[in-house]
C-alpha cells in the first residue's frame, strides 16, 4: 500500500484508508471519504453524482475503509468518478483526442502506471460532408445540419473507443476522463453549439471558457459517470489545440522566450514566456498546405517531401519511397530553396529561363518548372510547378514573415531574441527549417533554436490526463494570453511587400542566406 | 428596466444588459455573459449546461444583449438555468418543499414578485408502506425496497406539481428551482441512498453534506435544467429540516441565546447563538404525539387541543369544533396542567381518587380519568385517559426536561438565560406553554420568551429560493453547530428521576406553579 500512497500526488488515482467510523466518530460516509480526499489533494470541495452516492456505504464496508478513488477536474470542479476497494480493482484509463479538421488522433492512458496504452488516428467523419471549416459551418446553416455534423463526430469517437477496448479486451466504463483538444470550429460542432458567428465579423464563438462535461451528456459511451474535459479557446482563430499545444511546450514556464508556429491555411503564432504570451493567427494562403498548385497535395505515400540540392540539379524523395504522385508543402519548400540557390528563381521569385533551361515549359501561355519528368512518375505524366504555384507560395511565406515580424515587433523585441522556435503541426514536423529560411519564410536563426515537434495538441491532451497540475494550468495560459488583432493596414502592407522578396527585401536579415547572382 | 436592475440582489433573477460584441470587444457569448453575472453576483463562476449553451447566441441576438436570466445555487455551484431576453418572457417560480415524515407540504413562490402563490399539503405515500422512519428503513431490507419509497415520494411530488401547475395555468417547465427539508431519514430515501446505518449504531448516515442536483437526475418534471437544493443534515437524528428552521429563525444570527425546540416521538433541541450553536435529539416518547393511549390522536377535527379550568371541573375545545373523537397533544398537556392545579393529579403524576370522585374509572383494573362521557363524545363512548397514559406522558415531559437541562448545562449556561423559547413543528403551534409549564416540561420562563413558530422547515426552504445570502447560511449553520450525543449515564437518569415528578423535585425552579397540596 505504501507504494500506491507514494504515486504520484498529481495523479487521478488516490488510495484512500479511513478509520471505520464510531460514536465519538460519526461522520457521514460521503463526508468521511472526501474529507480524505479535499486533504490529499489540499482543495475545498469534491462533487460526485448520486449514482456514487448510492455504492459508497457497501464500497467502504465491503473494503474494511479502504478504497481506490479515480478524480478529475479542475480548480473547483473535482468529481469523483469510480470508487473500488483498493485490494479488488480493474486498471482505469483516460483517453486523449486531437479533434483535428482533418484527422483526429486518439491515445489511450493507463491512469494508474502513467503510460499510454495505445494510440490510433481516424479521418474526422465531417470531412465527407464538407473538407474545411468554413464549408462546415456554411453546412450548419441547414435545418439539422449542426446536430449532423456532431452526431458524425461523436458516432465515429463511440466506435473508435469500441475498437480500442476490442483490441486491448478491456471495458468501455474502464474509461474515467476523457481530454479534446480541438480548433475552436471543431470544438463547437463537437458540443453542438451554433458556429455561424466564427466566422462573421466580429468573429464570436459562443464560449472560449474550458468545459468539464458529464460524458453520458455528450452521449460518448465510456464509464457514464466520466468527465470530458475540453480544452478552452482563445478566439474564433485560435483554438483548444493550440493552447493544449502551449502547455505542452511548457511555453508558459519558461524564463526565455519562445515561439510556436502553427502552419496551414492559417498561420497560427504564439510568442512568449512565463511572465507574458501573445498570440495571433493570420490568412497564410493555400499553398503551404499545397491545396492550389496542381500537383500540390497533402502528405502521403508518393508525395515529394524533400528536394536536395545536387550539383546544378537536385534530388527528390517520397514518402514511403513511392513513384512521386505529386509534391507537398515542405517538398516545395525546399524545391524553391533549391530553385532560388541555384538561381533559377530570381529574388522577385520568378522563374529565369536561361537558367531553368529545358525544365522550363510553358503550359497555356503560364511558365512552368519541370520537376519529375512523366517517364519517372508515378502517373506517367510531367509533374510540373507553376510561376502561379510559385507566386502562390511567396504569398504565403512573406504572409508567415509579416506576420511574426508584426507579432515580436508589438512586444518590442527582435526575432533574435527567440530561443526557440518550435513548428508545430503534422506539416510543421516535414518542413526543413534551412530551406524554410532560405525563402524568407522563417527567421536567421541558428538551426538548432528551431524545434520541429509534431502533434502538441495531442500531447497536451494527454498531459491533463495524468496531472491536476497541469489541467490547471490550462486556465491560467488562457487568461494568460494577449491576442493581437492582425489589422492589414498600410505598415502590415509594407512589411509584407518586402518580404515578397527572397529572401526578403533587406538581405541583412538573412546573413546566412546566400543570393546568387543572375 | 431600472426597476427590475434595482431589484434585489439577492434574488435569482437578474436583468443583464451588455454591450454587443465587435471587433475590439470580442468576447465569447457565453464568457461575455457570465463576465457580466460574476460582477453582479460578485462570485467566481457560473455554470451552465450544454442545452442553455446552445441557445445563448440566439437570445443575444434576438434581445438585443438584453436578456433576463435564472440562477441558482450556493457558493462555488452557481448554475445559470434560464435565460430570455428581457422584454418577452414568461413568470419564473421557485418550489419549496418541507419533506415530512407524515405529510409533505409545498409551497410555490414568484421568484420575481417574490411572494408566495399557493401552499399545498399532501399525505407523505410511504405512509402506506410504513408508518415511522423505523419501519421504513426495516423496509429497505427487501429488494428493491428502498427503489420503491424513492418512486413512491418522488411519483407523488410529481403528482403534485402537476396539480399545482393546472391550478395556477402555467408550465412545470417555469419551475426553475427546488428547495427541500426533511429529516435524515426522509432526504435519503428521496435519494435513494441507502439509509441502514442510520439506524444502527454508530448511527452513519450516507451523507450529511448539502447537495444541489439537476431535477432530471432526480426524475422531478420541472424545467430540465432547474436544480434541486437539499437541506444538509448534521447526524442521523439531526435532519434537514432542522437546519432550515434555524435559518428561518435567524437564530444563528443573533446575539442573544435562544433555543428551538421539536417535539414529535423525538426531541430535537438546538440552543445558541452567532457564535456558538449545540444541538442534541433525544427520545421523548411517543405520549407527546399520542400515540399511545387509546383516545390519543393526532391533531385533526374533533380532537380536543385545548382544555381549560373551570371552577373544579374543565372545559374542552375540539378542532373545528366537531364532537370530541379523542385527545391530541396539546390537549393531553392542557388536561396533566388542570388535573395537577386541582389536586387530582399528585405530585408524582397518580390520579387521586378522592380529588377524581366519579370522574375516576376503572378498566381492567386500571385507573382512568373521564374526559368526555359518552354522551358527548362523537363515538357515544366514554372519552377516558388512563393511568398508564399519564406515566407515558409524565416521562415523555421528563425526557424532554432532562434533554434542556442537560444540553444547557453542557454550555454552562441556565435555562433562564434563554432569551427566547421557539416551539417548533405542527404539535408545538398548538401546545399552550403555561400547561407545559405547569407539568414541568418546560422551563419556568415569562411566557413572553416563549414562541410558536410553526412549520419552520418550510420557511427555511422557502427563504434558500429568495435569496442567496441565506442559501449561503445554510452550510455555515451546518458547520456551526456542534452535535450532543446525550448519553444515558448514571446523571442524566438521576436529572430524569427529578424530572418525573410535577412539576419537579426541585419546585424552586418552578417558582411559578402553584403545587396544590393534597
Amino acid at each position: 500500500m505504501n507504494s500506491q500512497n507514494d504515486m504520484n500526488k498529481e495523479s487521478w488515482v488516490h488510495y484512500i484508508s479511513m478509520t471505520p467510523p464510531s460514536l465519538s466518530d460519526n461522520a457521514a460516509d460521503v463526508d468521511r471519504l472526501t474529507a480524505q480526499l479535499k486533504q490529499r489533494l489540499n482543495v475545498r470541495f469534491i462533487d460526485m453524482d448520486r449514482s456514487i452516492m448510492v455504492s459508497v456505504p457497501a464500497v467502504l464496508r465491503k473494503s474494511n475503509f479502504n478504497v481506490r478513488c479515480v478524480l478529475f477536474g479542475f480548480d473547483h470542479q473535482y468529481q469523483l468518478i469510480d470508487i473500488q476497494p483498493s485490494n479488488d480493482c480493474l486498471p482505469v484509463y483516460g483517453l486523449a483526442i486531437d479533434l483535428g479538421t482533418t484527422r483526429v488522433v486518439f491515445r489511450l492512458l493507463d491512469l494508474i502506471t502513467q503510460s499510454a496504452v495505445i494510440e490510433t488516428t481516424i479521418d474526422n467523419p465531417q470531412c465527407d460532408i464538407a473538407p474545411d471549416v468554413l464549408a462546415r459551418i456554411h453546412y450548419t446553416d441547414q435545418a439539422d445540419g449542426l446536430f449532423h455534423l456532431q452526431q458524425r463526430i461523436i458516432h465515429a469517437i463511440n466506435q473508435q473507443i469500441q475498437h480500442i477496448c476490442t483490441t486491448l479486451c478491456i471495458r468501455a466504463t474502464q474509461i474515467m476522463c476523457v481530454s479534446i483538444a480541438g480548433n475552436t470550429c471543431m470544438t463547437h460542432l463537437l458540443l453542438g453549439l451554433p458556429p455561424q458567428a466564427i466566422i462573421r465579423e466580429p468573429y464570436i464563438p459562443v464560449i472560449n471558457r474550458q468545459l468539464l462535461l458529464p460524458a453520458n451528456e455528450l452521449g460518448v459511451d465510456i464509464n457514464p459517470r466520466a468527465r470530458i474535459f475540453i480544452f478552452p479557446n482563445i478566439g474564433s482563430y485560435f483554438g483548444g489545440d493550440l493552447i493544449s499545444g502551449i502547455l505542452a511546450l511548457d511555453m508558459y514556464q519558461q524564463t526565455e522566450i519562445s515561439i510556436m508556429v502553427d502552419v496551414g491555411t492559417n498561420a497560427e503564432v504564439v510568442l512568449g514566456n512565463k511572465d507574458w504570451m501573445i498570440a495571433c493567427a493570420g490568412a497564410a494562403g493555400p499553398a503551404l498546405e499545397s491545396g492550389v498548385s496542381k500537383i500540390g497535395m497533402t502528405a502521403g505515400p508518393g508525395a515529394i517531401e524533400r528536394i536536395q540540392p545536387d550539383n546544378q540539379s537536385f534530388i527528390w524523395q517520397t514518402i514511403e519511397n513511392k513513384k512521386p504522385v505529386g509534391i507537398c508543402g515542405s517538398g516545395f519548400i525546399d524545391l524553391a530553396a533549391v530553385l532560388f540557390q541555384s538561381g533559377k528563381l530570381d529574388i522577385r521569385g520568378k522563374l529565369v529561363p536561361d537558367k531553368c533551361k529545358d525544365r522550363m515549359l510553358y503550359i497555356d501561355n503560364i511558365a512552368h518548372f519541370l520537376v519529375v519528368p512523366g517517364e519517372t512518375s508515378a502517373t506517367g505524366k510531367n509533374l510540373t510547378i507553376s510561376q502561379v504555384d510559385i507566386d502562390s507560395l511567396i504569398r504565403s511565406k512573406a504572409a508567415m514573415y509579416t506576420i511574426l515580424t508584426t507579432i515580436t515587433q508589438s512586444v518590442g523585441i527582435r526575432l533574435t531574441d527567440i530561443s526557440t522556435f518550435y513548428v508545430a503541426g503534422t506539416f510543421g514536423a516535414y518542413i526543413d527549417p534551412s530551406s524554410a529560411i532560405t525563402i524568407g519564410m522563417i527567421p536567421d536563426l541558428p538551426l538548432q533554436r528551431y524545434q520541429s515537434v509534431g502533434n502538441t495538441s495531442l500531447a497536451g491532451a494527454t498531459r491533463v490526463l495524468l496531472s491536476r497540475k497541469d489541467i490547471e494550468a490550462v486556465s491560467d495560459i488562457q487568461k494568460h494570453i494577449t491576442y493581437l488583432e492582425l489589422n492589414v493596414n498600410q505598415e502590415f502592407m509594407n512589411r509584407f511587400s518586402a518580404a515578397k522578396f527572397l529572401p526578403h527585401t533587406d538581405t541583412t536579415l538573412f546573413p546566412t542566406v546566400n543570393v546568387p547572382s543572375i
